[in-house]
C-alpha cells in the first residue's frame, strides 16, 4: 500500500493509496480521509461505494462529506467502483458495463471473473488492508454509498450480517435483477441463470431472509432515474412484507447529483457515528 | 438572462443562468445559488471569483459553500473567468491566458479588447443583471475569490469604494504586477506600459492610496504557488506601513486547493453575512 497524495482538510488528511490487489489482479486506487482525532488514535470507519462513472475522486472532491468526518471523529474510506489497467476487460462504449461499473458483485464469468471481484475487494481485501496499515478501529465500520454504491452498501450489508454497524444509500439500485443497470451488469459478469443474481439484489436477500438491520435511505423524487432504475418502492414493499426495518425518505425536488448528497451527507454520517461511536 | 439549469440543494436552489453580455461581447454564463430564504424575500449576495482554468462550475461543486450559503440565508454569484465563445481570442497552448484568465480586468490591447473586460463585467453588468431578475437585495453585496480571483476581489472592493459590504480571498495572487502569472496577462491585456497595471494590483492599490476596507485572507503554507505567484507577504508590508486593516492567516500546511477552500468557506461565508446582514 503505497501513499500517492496526501491533502490537508478539515484539519485531518485526504489520502491516496495505490495497492497490489490479490482479489482483483491489479493494482487498484482509493482515498482514506483520516480525520483530526485518528492523529490521537484509531478511529472508527465509514465505507462510501460509488455510483457508474466514478472513481475515489467523485466523493472526495463533490460531497463536502469531509467536514462532517472531522466534527464527529470518523474516516472515511473510498474505494474505486471497478478494477482498473489496460489488462481489464472493458467495454469503452458502455458507461454501464466493464470499468466504473464494477457492481460490487464476485463475476463468475469469463473474461470478467479474473477482475471483477469487487463484492470481496470491498468487504474483505480492503478493509483487512486499511485496518492493517492506517488508525482504524478494527473490525468498527459502517457502510453507505450512491446510486450503483448505494446498491452495494445494501448487499454488503445484508450479506455480511454483524460486519456493519450501521447502513444507508442514497438513491440506491434497490432491485438490479429487474432494471436496466443491473440486468446489463448481472448478465455479463454472472451469466444466464438469474437466481445467481439474486444474491447480490437488496430486495431478493430481504426475500431470502436476510438478517434485520435497519436500512436508512434517501431519495430524491427529482431524480432522473429513479422510474427507471431504482424501484425503491419494491424494497419498500419487501421490507413492509418481512417486517424488516426501513426508513425511506422521499426528498421532494431534489436529483441523482452529488448535490443532492451533499445535502444529506452530513444527516448519514452522523447516523452512522451514532452507531459506530456507541 | 436565460436559466438553463436548476438543482435544489440544502433546501435553495443551485441555478444555471446564459445571457448576452454587452460588456463582454458575447454570450456569458453564470451560476446563483439561491437559498431557502429566497423564496421569502430578498437577500444579500456573495460574489465569488475563481481561478485560473475555472469555470463557474468549479466552485459550486467542490468548495461545499452552498451549505453554508443555505444557514446563514445569502446567496453565491459565481460568473465565469473570462469571456467565451469561438469569437473569443485565445491562447489555447496556455491556461494562464486568454480563456479561463480573463484576469478580472478590462483589456485595452487588440485583440483582446474587444471581449475581456471582466472588471467592468463582475462589478458593473453582472450585478445589476442579477439585482434585476433575482431575489436579491439591490446593493447588498461582498465579494470573495480564489487565487486569480482572490486578487480580483480584492481589486474589487478597493477600486469600488463602498461597493461592497465585506471583502475576502482564499490564496490570492497579492502583487500581480511582479509575479509570471500577472506579468503575462497584464502584458497581453493591458500593453507595455507598467503603469496602467498598477491599477488592477491589490499591493499597488493601496499603495495609492485605496479607502479602506478590511481585507480577510486565508493562505496555505503548503500552496505549491505561493513562493513564486501569490507574495502576500508584500500586501501585509504594505497595508503595515499604510495602517490598512489586513488579518492574513496563515493555515498551516493546507495547499492551493478546493480542498482548503472547503476548510475554510464556512468562516469566509459567516464574515461575509455578519457584515451583509448587519
Amino acid at each position: 500500500m503505497q501513499l500517492i497524495e496526501s491533502i490537508k482538510e478539515f484539519g485531518g488528511w485526504l489520502n491516496r493509496y495505490t495497492h497490489d490487489s490479490s482479489t482483483c489482479n491489479c493494482t487498484m486506487t482509493f482515498s482514506v480521509y483520516l480525520p483530526p482525532q485518528a492523529a490521537e488514535g484509531k478511529v472508527p470507519a465509514v465505507y462510501w461505494l460509488s455510483g457508474l462513472t466514478c472513481t475515489d475522486d467523485n466523493v472526495r472532491t463533490k460531497a463536502g462529506a469531509q467536514r462532517y468526518a472531522a466534527e464527529l471523529g470518523i474516516a472515511l474510506v473510498m474505494p474505486d467502483t471497478s478494477p482498473r489497467g489496460d489488462d481489464v476487460p472493458d467495454v469503452p462504449e458502455r458507461y454501464d458495463l466493464g470499468k466504473g461499473a464494477g457492481f460490487y458483485v464476485n463475476a463468475t464469468q469469463a473474461p470478467w471473473s479474473q477482475h471483477y471481484q469487487m463484492y470481496d475487494y470491498v468487504t474483505r481485501e480492503l478493509p483487512v488492508l486499511v485496518e492493517a496499515e492506517l488508525p482504524l478501529i478494527p473490525g468498527v465500520k459502517s457502510i453507505t454509498g450512491h446510486s450503483m454504491g448505494g446498491h452495494g452498501a445494501l448487499i454488503c450489508a445484508l450479506k455480511e450480517a454483524g460486519a456493519y454497524r450501521s447502513v444507508s444509500a442514497f438513491s440506491p439500485i434497490c432491485h438490479p435483477t429487474i432494471c436496466g443497470w443491473g440486468e446489463g451488469c448481472f448478465g455479463a459478469y454472472l451469466g444466464d441463470d438469474k437466481e445467481s443474481w439474486k444474491r447480490y439484489d437488496a430486495v431478493e436477500l430481504i426475500r431470502a431472509g436476510a438478517e434485520k438491520i435497519p436500512l436508512f435511505i434517501d431519495q430524491g423524487t427529482g431524480d432522473e432515474f429513479l422510474a427507471e432504475q431504482l424501484y425503491p418502492q419494491d424494497l419498500e414493499a419487501i421490507c413492509a412484507e418481512r417486517g424488516f426495518p426501513l426508513t425511506l425518505r422521499r426528498q421532494e425536488g431534489y436529483d441523482h447529483s452529488y448535490h443532492f448528497i451533499g445535502t444529506f451527507i452530513g444527516e448519514h454520517l452522523a447516523y452512522h457515528a451514532k452507531a459506530l461511536l456507541a
